[in-house]
């Protein structure tokens, strides 16, 4: 299937976004990227907000859809890996979350959205919680796994944001993996015995 | 004491920052809020760096007297306390985390700087895990201390980003008194009985 124009204006644009941040770059700047003329790119997208509203929208989307399957976590290791490919949705759109002082402001429609998706995602990892709770990977009580939920739904937003404090990441891919693991270690204190050798073993992989 | 040109000038700028984001707010906006000319703003700071570089500066350093007082520590309401004044100076100076990609990609050597900060921040953390443990507050092996150490700061660094993610938290202030019970939460499995009944106190006052 061939490329449209659009999708290679918002492939460019999200690309520009992600490297330089929201604030720095213009419809230009991305028009520029892509050797084609402010006219063109406004003939797909009047604004920058077009642009960006589109680019949230797929990043909701794919966000939805990865939590279609939290169903069907029952064991440590299945959350490990839903962890790790929303970790890797996070990175791939990773100026939504990062740039999100500037685009509340700038969009306060998407500003709402956020909001939206945070309560949306606290919910949806209280459930969780509740969830490995009833299937005896880990043991919370229901205040326990409110807790446990906003630590993990704050680890998921901003732990990509929190890599570039770290000294030595420069340049260096963010790891989805790791970020993964590092979010379950927020749950480690209650997990049963019998699942704990899966986190023994991301334990070796991580800190070895 | 008279406050000076240059104070009301660093003040201006650190209310515009705060409000407005750090990419939104030119020498000219500062001038202009003070009713002050861009030659007399320009006498004192030549360039938004060295304002920017001024105000990081001081917050370093009010960290870092914050941190002198760690070796006090020796109960959980001693590290509630702490946490809470290190929240309220991060409030203070809250666009210097919160705009921080932003910030180390027009003033790389700030960037390093927050790098170092994060790196010291790690140190002090674990030091201080360690020396709770010492004191028989909580109990953690050396690589739980690493791994708490690895929590606190994330936390510390990212929390008040994260509150404009929270619904219902538009222009609320921050409450750094609840930041401060939330990161103690991350400690909670691994405090020891007799330390348990402050964290019950603030639990109560808090999730209440």
């Amino acid at each position: 299937m061939a490329t449209t124009t659009r999708d290679r204006i918002l492939q460019a644009s999200l690309a520009l976004f992600n490297a330089d941040g929201l604030a720095a770059v213009s419809t230009h700047k991305v028009a520029a990227e892509l050797g084609i003329s402010p006219g063109n790119l406004h003939y797909h997208f009047k604004t920058k907000e077009q642009m960006v509203t589109v680019l949230f929208w797929r990043f909701e989307q794919k966000l939805e859809a990865l939590a279609g399957g939290v169903e069907r976590i029952a064991a440590v290791d299945d959350f490990w890996l839903a962890l790790h490919l929303q970790f890797e949705t996070i990175a791939e759109y990773r100026f939504i979350y990062r740039d999100m002082a500037f685009l509340a402001r700038e969009y306060p429609e998407l500003g709402r959205r956020a909001q939206a998706l945070t309560a949306g995602n606290l919910l949806a990892a209280q459930a969780l919680v509740a969830q490995l709770s009833a299937s005896g990977v880990l043991q919370a009580s229901s205040e326990l796994a409110r807790i446990l939920a906003l630590q993990i739904v704050f680890t998921t937003t901003c732990w990509l944001s929190f890599e570039r404090f770290m000294p030595g990441r420069d340049g260096r891919d963010t790891d989805p993996g790791l970020a993964a693991f590092y979010t379950l270690t927020l749950i480690s204190p209650y997990i049963s015995g019998e699942s704990r050798a899966y986190l023994d073993y991301l334990k070796s992989k991580y800190l070895g």
